[in-house]
């Protein structure tokens, strides 16, 4: 059995506290291959459902495809834009939420829903496991990622459909993440939205309860 | 901006490769509240859609409550049981899929999708995103855990809404995770699954594409 010692969990803990969402800091240098791969493969050891790895991993280099990609962001963005507003919708105006054209390259992970057959082991009665599992690959490719000190950006803002069709996915196959990644010029010290004050870091002490929802007092 | 070292990368690594879906293993030590306190606090470090932070933790360690859990847990155990058939129902049988009533503490993992209001920057589009924000939650809990030297295993053959009632969650609030967490015998050297037979390690190469799906040819 593998022992983590306290300077490899504090070597941990820095990586993991050192991760950001990039979008306005990447720059155009590639990524050598043997570290994208270190990267994918820290990814494909996330657990699973079963074991079923529902992942797949679609590397976007191609310029106009990329260019297409950043249209669908832009029209799911300004639809966004008009459900905010006042004070919160200019901010909104403000914010940079993508990186798609300057990043080097785009991961596209997608979820298999049916890759292992039609009953998984531990997706019997959570139907969702399998999306969850592909959530746990893109925080390993994250965190990964980090420890190489390339940044990673996740836009949310797209019509994930719109991926199958630029990159002739499957119908039945599920994008759940367009992840922008390259080297960055820095890495900011904290999260960009709770430095603009879109919205606070919530204290970790209203988050934690004991045995019963209404019970916030430490008896552990 | 915090460089990481190649050692440090290694010491990263070095946890994330040695994380293991923990089920027969647990002991019942408790956990120090110091290393617990640093474990929810690397869970809530994830990223989260929008700065939302929807996670709550609702930790588990009243005798009673865990028993009504387990016996949640057998119910919906044995109606998975019947979806299998032949020498797949013999192994499912022998599989031990939980570590509720040995492991020192449970933790369930929620999600708040009211937390900000309506509309969510980052959710406009994909609903969904509130939800796989608590999973990078639960990943970075079970890879700090392992830091901690810590084991957990996700319990994902529960009917969620047995858990609202159990812990009087609010209807409102998705249990989005019940994980299992304390110290361990020793880690599996490989998962459990892949171990028995049941599924094997996918080739990473098989899950690698390049612009198109149908293209897995290496041209980066």
């Amino acid at each position: 059995m593998e022992i983590i010692t306290d300077k490899e969990r504090d070597a941990f803990y820095k990586v993991l506290y050192n991760r950001r969402d990039t979008r306005s800091e990447f720059e155009s240098t590639s990524i050598p291959e043997e570290i994208l791969k270190r990267v994918l493969n820290a990814a494909h050891h996330a657990p699973s459902v079963g074991f079923m790895q529902p992942w797949d991993f679609v590397i976007v280099q191609d310029k106009k495809k990329k260019e297409k990609i950043k249209q669908a962001f832009e029209k799911s963005n300004n639809e966004a834009t008009s459900l905010f507003e006042g004070d919160k919708q200019a901010l909104y105006k403000t914010l940079k939420l993508e990186g798609i054209l300057e990043a080097p390259i785009g991961i596209v992970v997608t979820c298999d829903k049916s890759r292992s057959g039609p009953v998984v082991l531990g997706r019997t009665v959570n139907k969702e496991m399998d999306a969850y599992s592909t959530v746990c690959a893109v925080q390993n490719l994250w965190l990964a990622a980090r420890s190489e000190n390339l940044g990673v950006g996740w836009v949310s803002i797209i019509d994930h459909s719109v991926l199958n069709k630029i990159l002739n996915i499957p119908e039945n196959i599920l994008p759940v993440a367009y992840l922008c990644i390259g080297y960055v010029s820095h890495f900011h010290e904290r999260p960009q939205l709770e430095k603009v004050g879109w919205l606070p870091r919530i204290p970790i002490e209203e988050l934690i309860h004991y045995d019963e929802w209404d019970n916030k007092d430490l008896t552990i």
